[in-house]
């Protein structure tokens, strides 16, 4: 299995506290240690740090926890493997364009029979189930909608039920961002915090490190952070109901989507 | 306009020797200074760094040369902005994936009316004439054949082509990579090397940085760089022919394709 990490912001802001948690369980307080990835959006595009090693021991995710990029939407995520080997092509978050944007997708859990899922023009780079699954979602957003959809309420509404589709093989946590929005799909675990005036402290569960988010913010601030579980120790986490999506934008949880029934699916 | 870097080689090689030279260019030696960005493949999958601000005083760019990535296949590139602001959307190379692999492409000139050439699923998301031009480009590889083609030397010649009915809008001097070759085309700059047994020493043009590749290689090593200008002072470059491509695969010149006369082409 492996672990999610999503930020959503109103303003831009850097994951870093959140991803010294995350990091210390690439290898050190858990055994997530086959690859690391963090995607982290200006605007459209999203910039990607990848590694298919351990994050705890990695001096690229030292650089990058120690010059932090503000951004308003990051995807982060830590491996253990489970299929396919440990390569930079099966080292999530994936990335690729559609509709003149990047979309970047992460994947917890295993998805059955993941190959029996029909691709058209994307196409997987590398072994996993989890990249064969998001070139079948993005195909479908595409075979939907040749631009990006007026409707974003149908947007969401259709990721969720693809998500469904595919989830009917197995586990499907995901995280998914599209540079306006972060898709946070809950097959089996997920949890999220939204952060915002009065601010407080914050202890990570997993390093020693406590943060004032009074001292680093402004009243106006919201940041949804989402992981496949707490991170802190101190804060009230809201847990997802299984299959079911939560849709962010502006650091606010803007809906909480199921996935129609299956059946409706073809 | 921009500067160039590529790098092709039989054995896993690191760029940190070339990149170091190119990067002083970037915002020290010479005012390329709107951004910088080097891909390197790992098999099919290309990672990238990129950062819209000088190359010169990155602190990432300081880290990937302090942290050298062997590779058999590299495209680098920094920014003069020409068309499109500075953003990191509108930051060289491009990236893409196409027959499940990554195509990675750097412009160096000015494509004219590049909004002209009819785009499908592939879109810009910055603003460059380059960028746009890629896309056109890609499209037209896969309007061509819907799986890598079984005929290297077809896919050759139809770059070539793509390439030379673009170039016929502007100055199109381009690099791009799909993990098994380097195609390097010369609108009007370009120079390569290709440094095999015996090897000696090289001293870079923009930097008192003197390598001794005897020291670093094995007899049967062969490297291929090639860039916008000589990259060194001591070695002799060979400099492309205006409206001509080369492919370079092992380490090896394999190819110089002319671009077919424009008016064979739609």
């Amino acid at each position: 299995m492996c672990e999610l990490l999503g930020m959503e912001c109103n303003v831009p802001t850097d994951i870093i506290f959140s991803f010294s948690g995350l990091r210390q369980r690439g290898g050190k307080t858990a055994h997530h240690a086959d690859g690391w990835g963090l995607a982290l959006y200006e605007g459209k595009v999203a910039r990607t740090f990848l590694e298919p090693t351990a994050a705890a021991n990695s001096p690229l995710a030292k650089f990058v926890a120690q010059n932090p990029i503000k951004t308003l939407l990051a995807v982060g995520h830590i491996r253990k493997r489970t299929r396919g080997p440990v390569s930079l092509a099966n080292t999530h978050p994936f990335v690729r364009e559609l509709w003149g944007r990047h979309w970047v997708f992460a994947h917890n859990g295993t998805v059955r029979g993941a190959r029996q899922l029909k691709l058209g023009r994307y196409r997987p780079m590398g072994s996993t189930d989890s990249e064969h699954a998001y070139c079948y979602l993005l195909e479908s957003l595409r075979d939907a909608y040749p631009e990006y959809p007026r409707s974003r309420r149908d947007l969401w509404q259709l990721i969720a039920d693809v998500g469904g589709k595919i989830g009917a093989r197995g586990s499907f946590n995901f995280l998914l961002g599209d540079g306006r929005h972060l898709y946070a799909r809950c097959a089996t675990k997920l949890a999220h915090i939204v952060r915002k005036a009065p601010f407080g402290h914050a202890r990570l569960a997993d390093e020693d490190i406590t943060v004032d988010f009074a001292e680093l913010t402004t009243p106006k601030d919201r940041v949804a952070v989402v992981s496949t579980v707490p991170l802190t120790t101190n804060e009230t986490w809201i847990h997802g109901e299984p299959e079911s999506m939560w849709v962010f934008s502006g650091g606010l949880l803007r809906a909480t989507l199921p996935s129609k029934t299956r059946s409706r699916l073809p």
